[in-house]
């Protein structure tokens, strides 16, 4: 089964690339590889799990904020190549995590996101990964996620 | 127009290769990539942008701070090819921000870099961005980037 | 002399590949790089070095985390290609130190990790890095690591 269906028969839906913050683009392939920008938990440009975890965010709303910042980490992945078919591995996640003062379970946060790549993709979804727990985040987002997949095609 | 002439062109000056603040060097090569070392706002190796967003340095401080950094950076690249008009393209740039409880627009600061980058560069200068708010940086930077561009030539 | 018998004249032993925290693997290899997960200080799965630097963890304590991540990285590469004798270069150290208000002295500690790939590995062993100051790290560690090195076998 290819990816975009595995994708459509979990009921899942890769959202509208996010507009970039600011002065840069949402993905740049070089060679196999795909950089992806860091992405928050938007939906529609919004901002939806915000704070900061060990405060007013709990592990579980971390974790679906994480499905969210992966689903545009996706999202832009595809705006350079077409289809999220042409990818031939997950290759590595950066999990930034809000963090109150004492909150060290940053990768039970990530692992909302580090769940839903191995659902997706199976075994070309195992990553490599680290978590962090940072003091802010850009518009006060709980997490931000950094993604680079190997793919198939160049494409230039 | 080259890259070296643009720089020239803008009134910009590569500053000299900051000396490694520790144990390592400026850049790597491999294959046709490039990762530069992070960089602060030194000039000459004197931190001019200290103190955290939200706090004591404004917006507008940060953002100088990451063009300041972003000048440090293309100097690590080219102590590695000699010129940065062998650049193809500018892959990631890594912006994070000593940012005090609750200041959140780190994307703002790190667009600094971001401008400069596609003043000289153009759309090769399109890079995919992460931009992170953290607790502390060496010597109290204000601001610290990281950047991976893609080189035409492999050098050895 | 090979990378492995360098390791064994200095008297350190490469652990076991430290089990990840959550659902990702310790390392992913795409062309010649390798990637390995973010890595903390610990001995068969338990972190030795816990705690804050600039409050209850000294520069010195923060250096020997260094060096057990570094060692851990290490593993988690050698989990993927079998021996460390196939590393052509160590591309990218990033260094994350748990920092208390005030502390900025990250490039001092990260340097425990960036000596010891010089002692190991003499000039393959010349990283780019970056060393940075975050608020908290998974389970209280002092000091997270990231490590991209380059090999010279492709493993499929």
């Amino acid at each position: 089964m290819s990816f975009e269906a595995r994708i459509q028969e979990l009921g899942l839906t890769i959202p509208q690339t996010p507009k970039p913050a600011a002065n840069y683009v949402p993905a740049v392939q070089t060679g196999n590889l795909i950089f992806a920008s860091g992405q928050t938990p938007t939906i529609e440009g919004k901002l939806v799990v915000q704070g900061k975890l060990g405060r007013e965010v709990s592990i579980e709303q971390g974790q679906q904020g994480a499905r969210l910042a992966l689903l545009n980490c996706l999202a832009e992945v595809r705006s350079v190549t077409g289809s999220l078919d042409v990818i031939t591995r997950v290759v590595k996640l950066n999990g930034y995590v809000a963090s109150a003062e004492g909150f060290v379970a940053q990768p039970q946060v990530v692992n909302g996101a580090s769940l839903l790549l191995e659902e997706i993709f199976g075994v070309v979804g195992k990553h490599a990964r680290a978590a962090l727990g940072v003091a802010e985040l850009p518009g006060g987002a709980a997490v931000e996620l950094e993604l680079i997949v190997e793919v198939r095609t160049r494409i230039e």
